[in-house]
């Protein structure tokens, strides 16, 4: 069914408890609010009691880094309201009671170390090999640790083959190896002037050498909803999933059983809403999430 | 149907009138000939009349720098029998006439550059993007060339970020911009030590974030078994593919229509084969080419 353009930003307000905001093409793009109106937004749907999350699949910065991020560009966000897919690296891997003797290979920037580090456990990888290379000389042999358990992987801007074989020996070689990805999103608005190649492309690259599909933390799965359910408390009917991503934001809304509101502030454009290729339809859609101001005050 | 252990290499012989040999694994490991053989084996065959032609996935190397290895190595064979997927890459553009004034962006090592200038197509990347790094400052945008008509992308050991993103705007914002693979094979026997990642990590990681499935010119595309048929005027039921690998040679040599003979000198294990995981059954399957020979001396 076609996305409906939201008329009635009140009936919706009252219709949901939690709203989820996605926050790259949200909140913000790059280092800049996406308009002046959203802290004012945030503020009214918290005066009206509402709870807020943050979910982003940007998994370079870790729950603190994003709060300095939050506060840096004036909005108040305690870090248990924020989500990263870097926590969600480190909660999956708790909910399935990886063990602690072993270890984490790291595709990805400092983030995903960061929490996976905080919940205990022992990674390698990540941003200290980001300048490594492998001479492909006769003979050579690149030894791997056998106690990786398993290879996170998600954006990493100092992507490069090192990294790529030594997660795939990981993978190959070492028995029961998982293979996590913290996104598969292809593109994204990494800092706010034009889309980048996205986690997908790293973790594209390992499956190519594996054929191994990866357990996927982040959005659209329904792994971070779960979680967020369970320690909130709440069914996901009430929830209103908020996002810029039609194959991410409003599917993961969607899988979890949840409203779904689309904004066009980031990237996905009308027209591709529109577009006759588009098979992911949001409950309703809006300019960017300041919107829910305009609306409201029209109606007063 | 299983496949039958190779017995009576004259019936097989005396039924082919072409072998199409892989090199990685089958010829050689790394810069070692696979046994002190296989000069015999090439001999016997020419001296029996037979075609001999050499496919390789590998496209680091233009089928001139092959045949230099092939040299270095002892071996007797001409350019003309030498098909490389960097050459591959070249012909496919040949073939669908691809207009000079288009670019082309390469993901992959000098092999492919060769190939596609010998066949005066105009190149950007490869090699002289290998050390290229991207700074994501707040306002940084990267350019792309708009005249890029096409993305070559094959195994690349200087892969990194820059490639991915260049490679990913091509496609995505250069209308009708053509993605083509030279292989997507999962490892590779590199340096004959150990397996290494291989093409299919770099077409994966263009794959995912471009979500365009690559057009495949290396094996198992039939692109190439189409080429040699018309370029020498056989039927593909005269010719015996030979290699090493399930998923690329003998799925090649089955999808041409050819008999097929795995060696186990390479990626696959008897295990391997017989395992009940694997669905890709050659026809004979021997330990190496050299044993051509040694049956054929015990059947005299």
């Amino acid at each position: 069914m076609a996305a409906a353009k939201l008329e009635d930003a009140d009936a919706l307000i009252d219709s949901v408890e939690t709203f989820i905001f996605d926050c790259d093409g949200v909140i913000w793009k790059g280092d800049k609010l996406i308009d002046d109106g959203v802290p004012e937004t945030l503020d009214l749907l918290r005066s009206k009691g509402k709870r807020l999350v943050f979910l982003t699949n940007n998994s370079t910065r870790s729950r603190k880094q994003y709060g300095s991020k939050f506060r840096t560009l004036g909005l108040t966000v305690d870090e248990e309201e924020i989500f990263s897919s870097s926590f969600a690296a480190a909660a999956y891997l708790q909910s399935i009671h990886f063990p602690k003797d072993k270890k984490v290979y790291v595709i990805g920037e400092e983030g995903i170390i960061n929490e996976l580090e905080l919940a205990g456990f022992q990674c390698l990888g990540g941003p200290s090999d980001a300048d490594k290379k492998i001479e492909l000389t006769p003979g050579f042999y690149m030894e791997h640790d056998k106690d990786v358990g398993a290879v996170v992987v998600g954006f990493d801007r100092y992507f490069n083959y090192y990294k790529v074989q030594y997660g795939t020996l990981c993978i190959r070689e070492n028995p029961g190896c998982l293979f996590i990805a913290t996104s598969r999103d292809t593109v994204f608005q990494l800092n706010g002037v034009q889309e980048w190649a996205g986690g997908g492309s790293m973790v594209g690259a390992i499956l190519g050498s594996t054929k191994q599909e990866p357990v996927v933390v982040g959005k659209p799965s329904t792994f971070m909803m779960d979680y967020i359910a369970k320690k909130f408390g709440i069914t996901t009917s009430q929830i209103c999933m908020v996002g810029d991503m039609l194959d991410t934001d409003i599917l993961f809304g969607q899988n979890g059983g949840c409203k779904t509101l689309l904004v066009l502030s980031g990237v996905t454009s009308h027209e591709m809403l529109q577009s006759h290729n588009n098979s992911i339809h949001p409950d309703l859609y809006t300019n960017q999430i300041s919107d829910l101001l305009a609306v409201k005050a029209a109606t007063v």
